[in-house]
């Protein structure tokens, strides 16, 4: 009775996936691809920091590749911990830390730990890509709370309160947010946070791009309902060790030692080498400049997108991200279909975008730019070859 | 309706994870612990391939930072596939090849594909302890098949037989073995090869220890049965990488992308700079050097345990392993319940083991006793106190 499982069924190749295998197949080709499709930073960690790595590999010793807890490296975690009193006055022990193998890891577990099938979750429309298969494979049933491009994408307390029920088991609310670049208001987050507790539900709040922020700031959910807030980590985007495989999750004390048991029976332990590298990179000098500088670059990148838009697109629709990686644009008054536009994007004109469909039922004739992997110049570029392709 | 998924109830601590912790204790209270418990190598990967990965980190650019395509970086795959010819002259293709975030993110991806829940699957008793909670998490209905101290350990066929049926999955063979350090014979793994083609069956190999082997040689299943053969792989043992969380499997081309899909899920990509220390090491000219003098400093640590043992407890019963890194040791002439036992060991002597009751049903007298992390001095020393303890 050789076979699969039937569960798998519910898995899909990510679509930012099927991007990559198309630009390698015109890297192949030697074709130059423009990308403004992936969320991968442009600056490497801080020199010093690197260097300190390097000199650790030198030593004979088993101490740097050795198995390190499943919950990960006490002082990573307080390293971790430091840093969130240092950004947002947040108190959070050690202990309420639990360290995975990327921000990936971070949300499998938490969903893992959350979800039984039939239980219902919402989540914005748009949003990040990456939540509905997980859900679906752990047989949750998605609920959509539609966003509006006019209202900046936040999200509106009527919308929500016509979704949630006693049956409502989470609220997902990734902010900085990825695609929409919308930072949650203050306001809106307190409403969110009444709403669960009337309804008693659980936040999952993914705070990927917590300090990629250009106007306004970051609201943790931790500080409005500690009780019931989990938070998704990663130290992909700063200091920018995507390829490394570095998150966390925190959260109320009584579920950690819940997710620390998904994550050692998926991976035993969080990559050592990035655990190292950010307990030195968060307990550095260099820490607060580096991510000063770092926003300073992506603000004026995130400028020249913005610039470049309104010079070659003018009818495209857009809000200006106060946060993030990425422009979500709406290109209705020039297309219905993404999707296929972004493939022809791609193999005629060399750039690469990531089509509305994946982050919306609503927004199918949008396109997520991201602005950060490229130059000023390459982005400016890409833009325009957007414009000329949708003039086609 | 706040809450936790019912499901997470059939994950618990790893065992070693428990015994992890006591030590962490003992160790803030700074007392010395002679560790016979941890499969933790001893020698780090070679100089020159640590040096070399030192040099890319100086290096001011995304290159070693970034994202790698989910299945893992192509030259590193080929890499793999280059040795897996060398050690087995294995036809293995890079496209068969899917890396993944450690030797367990192997074994769960690979669960999670084969298992529907009722689905029966055959273990060895004693066999790794990692399994068991595994094949629970996904509901696999758990048979063991009795293998003897007084045949090596080697499975019978007859008891196999016994076992299987139409109703089986997936047999799970781990060999050179952990707990006991039985090298498969190929007799007997030609009759496994028969009987799954009979019923229908896929073999899970764990080849974890493959190149850690003191007499005899590995058996692959992929040359037996290439068709059904899924094989489990870690790099923690070789190079020595284990915290840095890199393994893969491979198996027939057909299945590889929907292993590649759960990993995706899990982890997004395997870590990267694993990846390419991995490549580096596996290209290397210290590779096949490296492991035939870590073979060598192991055989002689083995060695110096089975002395050990022969002097300080003489009525022990084991069979000398002849891989991995463990003897498996029968204390029944001694005691009955090796979990109090082990315990007490720990905490009163200074000696930690894992008890058999984690590895098998019918061996609850037994201890695991690691023989590559310690000195030889160490070993001979915690030995002795192991017999003092079975004499007090």
């Amino acid at each position: 009775m050789r076979g699969l499982s039937p569960r798998i069924g519910a898995l899909r190749e990510s679509p930012t996936r099927k991007i990559d295998e198309l630009r390698e197949r015109l890297r192949r080709e030697k074709r130059d691809v423009i990308l403004l499709s992936t969320g991968q930073p442009s600056i490497p960690p801080p020199r010093e920091v690197r260097e300190a790595m390097a000199e650790l590999l030198k030593v004979d010793s088993m101490e740097l590749y050795g198995y390190t807890p499943s919950q990960g490296i006490y002082e990573t975690r307080e390293a971790i911990s430091e840093d969130l009193k240092k950004l947002g006055g947040l108190e959070v022990s050690p202990e309420q830390i639990v360290l995975t193998a990327g921000g990936q890891a971070a949300m499998f577990s938490t969903l893992a730990v959350l979800i039984e099938p039939g239980d219902e979750v919402v989540v914005m429309d748009p949003t990040y890509f990456g939540y509905r298969p997980l859900l679906e494979y752990f047989g949750a049933v998605v609920k959509t709370a539609g966003t509006r491009l006019e209202e900046g994408f936040q999200p509106e307390v009527e919308v929500l309160k016509s979704v949630v029920s006693r049956r409502t088991k989470a609220m997902i609310i990734v902010t900085p947010d990825n695609p929409t670049g919308r930072v949650l208001r203050e306001d809106v987050a307190r409403a969110i946070a009444e709403l669960a507790r009337d309804f008693d539900f659980w936040i999952v709040t993914d705070e990927a791009y917590k300090t990629l922020i250009y106007e306004g700031n970051h609201v943790y959910f931790y500080k409005l309902a500690p009780e019931r807030t989990i938070s998704i980590n990663t130290f992909s985007k700063d200091p920018a060790i995507p390829g490394w495989r570095l998150g966390y999750v925190y959260g109320p004390a009584e579920v950690m030692p819940k997710i620390k048991l998904v994550n050692e029976e998926m991976v035993y332990c969080p990559p050592s080498f990035a655990q190292r590298l950010v307990a030195l990179y968060l307990l550095s000098e260099a820490r607060m400049r580096y991510i000063r500088d770092v926003v300073e670059i992506y603000r004026q990148k995130r400028d020249v997108a913005v610039s470049a838009l309104r010079k070659y697109i003018p009818e495209a629709k857009f809000a200006v991200p106060a946060g993030s990686m990425f422009i979500f644009v709406d290109l209705s008054r020039y297309l219905n279909d993404s999707e296929s536009f972004a493939r022809d994007l791609l193999e005629k004109h060399g750039v690469a975008v990531v089509p509305g469909s994946y982050f919306s039922e609503y927004y199918k004739a949008a396109v997520r730019i991201s602005f950060v992997t490229e130059t000023p110049q390459r982005i400016d570029e890409g833009i325009r070859r957007i414009g000329e392709a949708l003039n086609a």
